[in-house]
């Protein structure tokens, strides 16, 4: 008997009535004679409201307690959902994190889930039963409640499948799947029927942002499929599987762009072994997170130039750090830009073709873009140009790459 | 050591600046060097929020989740109460139902609470913890979520007063402590300073609702004093003790009344053995409550009248019902006033004083108030009259039982 995982995100279960509609989508499943657990994410906007609650009370609200409160939104919608099903007919029984057990390890407001008891649920699916799960949630070695982070119930729902076992795991979301650029920019954007967990992660992280990355991660280290889909169309959405099932016909699977990064390069940096790590380790020790980092190679052997890229919001607080350790690092001068954006193509196909980076710069040198700085992964090449070139970069690299 | 509950209401967590302030009594009092439990109800409103939301997907939601949904009302306070008792520098602890853990039996939604585990908070107390509890709800035996009724904190504070053997109860809510009639219509209402937890009992199920019932009982049974006061005045309110420890200056300690009556009066019954229990048997089973019966003795052997009140919404059905058994009981009409109140004088102290009952007609037949019903019980006298005569009769009792 085929046994899954469907999972509702928060605008999935944002009033009575998508509750109501999401029951619906798990009937018609369990119908098919499916053995179902669902996991829920707290009702879209609550875990937020619940966020500034603790924080109108302390800046820094006792962590444990965090947990016990934050854990009361997917409490809600799994009892909510519960009770929808069973108003249609459905047999249902929900469990908390501390019933399941859910076990986490880690610290508050950050665990990570280690393992699930799995038997007493299996008998209530083999009754016909569908489980509901909180997302979101578990519980510590001492028995205290603990959340795992922000976006938590994706990883919770891939967590429940590798446990249970389960054939596959189904992402109820509000957007279609993943699509190939920005379908609320790009008209052209189309939607992805097959991902590999590899584009997917480079997409999620460069801000196609239709699921949790580190859901994503655990997902490809178990291979288990994965679906991202529509709570609201009832269309099939994007599969996600191991890039070996794939047959690729298009090279390249889509374009991303972010455009809250900035540019910083420093001039004249000595050429010496250890000035990298003395330039970064400030700006990690201050939580910056750089990005691109691009270093070219000394023409005498003695100075070069170091580009590397941050988020906007960080800028300033970057180029603080950097003129305090100018004693240390010895460097000419800062040149800063903020106005920059970063524009990828993602495909796993790349790997076996050649020509892609060349192809990419041309079709960008054709629209008279100018690139300020290359990165380049396997199955991802990055460039930063000029902020108010998006647009035209985008729609020219998703035509060229026959993705239109 | 001195141990004590202390418990709000959910209007006394209504928001967020009320927690707080909420959190400051807590504080004041654990300075003192006491050990200190608090139980927190719900913030005013969630309970009733999530019961329409629990019916709006279904008429008849299913049972067991409905508790597992209104659990985490007190969920919520008591994690923001114990974040805010932390901010002022007190060491706390959340205790959910299922980690104290509290136990429960009986039907979901309407269970009791059995026993709890105290060893763990014990020595938690022990340390300087100030323990919170969610009040409301607790565990069952096969480790369901269990509610305990509505209004259900109080017997939960009453349980943990009588399970971890506290030296007393102290219940914060919005009132200022027990009157001797409602303060909201007679500016002439004092408050009790002292009342026994017999007298509480009849001024509760009259309407003087500044505690559930139930849990005066069990603190009776244990002999727990409690004391209700206001959490937002800081003067001392009303204590409830055993009788025994009460120096009764006044015979009467106050004056309530009831506006949603309605009377019933059967006239020509058929005087005989078992005409009371098949008049009262069919409204007993359509869950119809009959507060007052009196039953007059009959003139001739045969026939009789009986009169009792009902709760005037249930005016309509019972009349049906009456008339449907007609054929069986015999009577020769009825005849209904929904426009009664029924008006109570109680006081422990009428126990030993001869001639109240006198005194309380006298004083409605002075202001010409037509008595058209009476009951009496060892330490309460209630009467129906005419619902016009409300405001008059308390104003006239109040002030000949020197209660002004």
């Amino acid at each position: 008997m085929i046994k899954i995982v469907i999972k509702f995100g928060g605008t999935s279960l944002g009033s009575i009535e998508k509750i109501v509609a999401a029951a619906k989508i798990v009937k018609k499943e369990h119908q098919k004679g499916k053995k179902i657990i669902v996991v829920v994410s707290a009702m879209a906007g609550k875990t937020n409201e619940l966020i500034k609650q603790a924080q109108s009370i302390s800046k820094n609200f006792n962590k444990r307690e965090l947990d016990v409160l934050l854990s009361s939104g997917e409490q809600v919608t799994s009892a909510l959902m519960s009770g929808a099903l069973n108003e249609i007919g459905v047999k249902t029984k929900s469990w908390m994190g501390w019933q399941v057990p859910i076990l986490t390890e880690g610290e508050y407001n950050n665990s990570r889930i280690t393992n699930m008891h799995v038997d007493k649920i299996n008998k209530s699916l083999s009754n016909k039963f569908v489980a509901i799960l909180p997302g979101f949630q578990g519980i510590s070695k001492n028995g205290d409640v603990t959340t795992i982070g922000r976006g938590g119930s994706d990883a919770t729902a891939v967590a429940v499948a590798k446990i249970f076992k389960t054939d596959h795991c189904d992402i109820y979301t509000d957007v279609e799947g993943v699509y190939s650029t920005d379908p609320k920019k790009f008209i052209k954007a189309k939607k992805i029927n097959k991902i590999s967990y590899e584009e997917m992660l480079e997409m999620s992280s460069l801000g196609a942002k239709v699921m949790q990355s580190s859901a994503v991660q655990t997902a490809m280290m178990y291979d288990i499929p994965l679906q991202v889909r529509s709570t609201f169309s009832g269309k099939e959405g994007t599969r996600i599987f191991s890039s070996e099932n794939i047959d690729y016909s298009k090279i390249i699977t889509g374009v991303t762009y972010s455009k809250d990064d900035a540019k910083i390069t420093l001039l004249g940096v000595q050429d010496k072994p250890g000035v990298a790590a003395d330039i970064f380790e400030p700006l990690g020790k201050n939580s910056i997170n750089v990005d691109m980092v691009i270093q070219n190679i000394s023409a005498d052997g003695k100075e070069t130039d170091l580009t590397f890229t941050t988020k906007r919001s960080d800028l300033t607080k970057t180029i603080k750090l950097i003129k305090e350790i100018k004693s240390d690092v010895k460097y000419k001068s800062i040149s800063t830009d903020k106005k920059v954006a970063k524009i990828s193509i993602i495909g796993a196909g790349m790997i076996t073709t050649p020509g892609v980076t060349y192809k990419m710069f041309r079709a960008l040198a054709k629209e008279k873009i100018n690139i300020l700085a290359i990165s380049t992964s396997e199955i991802k090449i990055s460039v930063i140009i000029k902020e108010t070139n998006t647009n035209k970069a985008i729609k020219k690299l998703h035509s060229v790459f026959n993705l239109d």
